[in-house]
């Protein structure tokens, strides 16, 4: 898996420091960057934080090139809903040689991966063999797995993005979307500590869990908490 | 494919005039629903489409059950963010005995189709050893084809509904994603023809077609139409 | 503040549940909604919310027909953008003798109260000496206060509402909008107990109160609740 | 009124380019964003356009600071729903000496100036005699009018822009939401000439107006140019 921070809004907490400050305060738009002080980012990011008011940080978006993921995980992904997606796809691009996503499990299982390999060279001949009796493309596809690799550029802002780790990063969720909503939240990181150092899972930004009788076991369930 | 329109918005056309005769009108709450007779109803609905005053009809929404279609064409229908799914899950459901969509392209050429009913065996054979070497579920799935057979229910509104016809009645659309569309149409004409009847591709309903050097040619592009 | 429910998705436990079904069981779309026994209803919906899995809920929608609130009340209302709006037009519609709401603050202290009604009536004849002066409407209304009186029809799926109440049954919320949640919240009540009766603000539903130093103090803030 | 550019995605062309080109060509993320030259960029985007393919645009977004402005135009700026907005609060930001918005019907009316100025003076001294009169700052507000100005942070991504223009560009718009959306335009083209020189009003782009009845006349509506 191959996770890329494309691009982002520049300077996303002086950006949200600045939307915040705003709501608040009796001041011109023309001031709203350039009178503020690192110290006072800090201070109005971390005053919202703390109060729950999450709509300034809609104002910054971020941008990924996602590639070496599954479309399994890829059709789990465009389910959420407030975010931008351009992905290659099947229709127009031959698969001629196409790669696929390995689960850890089967890696781990010497007989699981000799079988799964096995299947996945058979398909390749399978989708080459209906290419040449001139299936079109987008109809060759139907054999391919949901192993098969897929590239796809996303774009989500903050907010959402807080919202995706919060559902993303639970250890219920499937393994390769935690492993991309890690490796994003990695990236994001280096780029905004203030913004994204307390993003996590559910149970540990809002302190229980909220997966009741399929909870992991790590944090008390809501019911149990209160 | 089967598509089954489960439920809607009771009455849509008088709710959709009502909403629409409050932005314009003096009148009360109470007497929203009650004084219309359908004349009023048709005209009112009437008089929102020729002026491309699309917000009321969002109030309206239907729900559809769709079974017999692919995870090819659910990736691709997931997209329409407006719109909300609860689809059968590859995680949970175990796929003992898969079924799969066969592409009219496969089906019309019996080579193509010996090869592709071959592989779907192979891959559910495939499938069968994996979960008997206790590879789990969720992973097991990474071999499943994209013609693998899903179910889902859509609800979207009827604004939403509109621009899912326009951009997949459209003889450019992948053809399983325009069968839905098709189908769709066709149980919502029964419920309400006043608020279905004129949509179609966009082509039709706008009077020419966007898609520039991808047109099918049936109406002139934007470009040349000015 | 008149708060009718318009119209809603029929039978809205049980589409909820034909949802919740299908995700997790291998069950046709046909079955769906005939073999549910109300018991099985509800023992599905009580799991989604005791699960956190909120999806399902969006299928259902429900329409409000608003009248008697303010215009500083519907500017706030209309940012929730998971809902459908369609409000009474100032640009068309005369006011010739428009209606007000008057704060409870106001009402409740007669200098205010004469003050403010004497403002009331000052407003009207300014507006209707503009409309005299060949203003048009949209550019009278210029003149009119925040606490005018609108007409709004809204749409929101239940998700969206459950949202809305934790934010609006908060007591930090302005008093009007939370007046309007919870002649919301009852109307829904009636209609589905078990869908609405445990929405309430966020500190009822969370258990903590994640407004920080603006919190009212009935429940621990996020920090102290960890 | 004034309308600052505040914020960005940088080289937004390019990354509007590699979105695009992720789509239909087997390339890697890495090579993205730097294999391309001006002129590919500048082609990529420009069939974009062409094919009415408009969701790589939604990767690039803007953030506005915008003054000057009455909440009778920010009360419609709100419902545009794909957007993000943090706007200065009445509740909590006195009113002490309060702008306000002069329509230019009224402003070139001298009578009607003349009435209108009056009664903001008036409103005024209303509002601060409620306050003296300790009614709480969020009550004493509904008093102020719609006239009033307000300070807004919005962000909106590209392809939400090109609605907004179509929409609000429109000659039949209020004239305050028109000259923000023109404000907005001029500035946007000094950054993106590429993305936003073809921006406009509905008949513009589209070649007729979707106004029918209510049609200025500038173009065919759309029953009369098919």
């Amino acid at each position: 898996m191959k996770v890329i921070l494309l691009s982002h809004t520049p300077e996303p907490d002086k950006l949200v420091a600045a939307a915040a400050r705003l709501c608040y305060a009796p001041i011109g738009a023309d001031q709203l960057l350039e009178t503020m002080t690192k110290k006072q980012v800090n201070k109005l990011v971390e005053d919202l934080m703390a109060m729950g008011h999450e709509s300034p940080i809609e104002h910054v978006s971020f941008t990924f090139a996602i590639e070496g993921v599954s479309r399994a995980m890829s059709h789990q992904l465009v389910r959420h809903r407030l975010a931008s997606y351009s992905q290659q796809s099947q229709r127009y691009v031959k698969e001629n040689a196409f790669e696929y996503i390995i689960p850890p499990s089967v890696q781990a299982n010497p007989k699981a991966k000799e079988v799964f390999l096995r299947q996945m060279a058979a398909i390749q001949e399978c989708y080459n063999q209906l290419i040449t009796l001139e299936i079109p493309r987008e109809d060759a596809r139907y054999v391919l797995p949901n192993a098969c690799e897929t590239k796809i550029v996303m774009t989500m802002n903050a907010r959402s993005l807080y919202n995706f780790f919060q559902q993303r990063l639970c250890l219920r969720a499937q393994w390769e979307i935690r492993a991309l909503a890690e490796a994003m939240r990695l990236e994001l990181i280096k780029v905004s500590p203030l913004l994204f150092n307390k993003t996590g899972p559910k149970c540990e930004t809002e302190g229980y869990c909220s997966q009741g009788k399929m909870s992991c076991g790590r944090k008390p369930t809501r019911e149990n908490s209160r």
